[in-house]
């Protein structure tokens, strides 16, 4: 494709290195930005950049954050005694939509996966062990995808810290077997974390 | 929702500002380039901020370009007798990609539309008038929409040029009538182009 212009086709190139967007897209959202106010793409331009360059990461549970605590952590109006150990930040978001849980949170970062090579020490399941050693911690709800590798991940940490004298529950699975958490709609996850059943090794 | 963290707000929000892309991809988006290298997302938002502020268009026809003619109209090889009358900078590109035409274009930047307020003076037909009177061009091809607007500007073109004693034409319509040009495949759009009919009022 000719683009006749070098900082567009830059621009395409640049855009279509993003997921699921083709060449086809990319060049649509260009044209689309040269047809608005300029401001418009210095302030998405701005905004990526800040993105990278100035997000931080909670000291305490690994998530998001502004500040060196997040804003979840340091909220003292929720409990301390429920963790619940998710995968990814985007489950935070997602079990926070829900406005049905009001404990503290733990993003291990990934989940355990021999096939992608990801074992538990490059998890932040060093983090959980902080957090009861604390003693502040009474329950961990797992609340992790329903598929091999959450399960695997599950178990792990159970077995690592059943001796740590805290109960560990688990999500109601309304959520169907094999599903990204991230992908459950807002009711049933709402749900399965209100009506969490206790873990047990057969998960 | 609560993204834990206003530079990822902020993202977010300028990210979903793009058509089509809602506030759930661009939360995908997001954290997709918060895992790949800060370069990534710095290259992407310098692409964007120079096609914004450096893009410029060709002094001639109108089309993109990276100096004040664009490599088309300098481009000596070409056939300046042929002149291609199309609306937008997409429809360059996509007659290009047919590798079928190697006359020279001018970009209307739209067509007229009553409905959506656009009348001959936002287009660039004065620029055809210019080529005109240069006296080097000796047909005018239309590869316009298959639209009413599209066959109102031809028709508008048409009768406001026809005493100047050159050949109207207007690419063949295997494509469907009702086809924006530029989602025609290559193959279609070649043969249109090579195949193009005399132009006449009834359209
Ligand atoms: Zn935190
Ligand atoms: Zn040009």
């Amino acid at each position: 494709m000719d683009y006749s212009s070098k900082v567009l086709a830059k621009a395409v190139e640049e855009i279509s290195g993003l997921p699921g967007i083709g060449k086809k897209s990319a060049l649509r959202l260009a044209l689309h930005l040269l047809r608005q106010p300029e401001s418009q793409a210095i302030a998405l331009a701005n905004a990526l950049k800040n993105l990278v360059t100035e997000i931080r990461y909670c000291r305490e549970c690994h998530n998001f954050s502004d500040d060196e605590i997040c804003d979840i952590c340091a909220d003292s109006t929720r409990n301390d005694e429920i963790l619940c150990i998710v995968e990814d930040v985007r489950d935070v978001m997602a079990i926070e939509n829900t406005n049905k849980f009001r404990g503290k949170y733990l993003v291990l970062g990934g989940k355990i996966s021999p096939m992608e090579g990801i074992g538990p020490n490059q998890l932040h399941i060093s983090a959980i062990e902080r957090k009861l050693n604390t003693k502040v911690v009474k329950e961990l709800v797992f609340a992790l995808s329903a598929t091999m590798e959450g399960d695997t991940t599950a178990y792990y940490i159970y077995k690592r810290f059943k001796d740590f004298g805290v109960k560990f529950s688990t999500i109601a699975r309304g959520i169907s077997i094999g599903d990204e958490l991230e992908y459950a709609d807002e009711i049933s996850l709402g749900k399965s974390i209100q009506n969490r059943i206790p873990y047990n090794e057969a998960g």
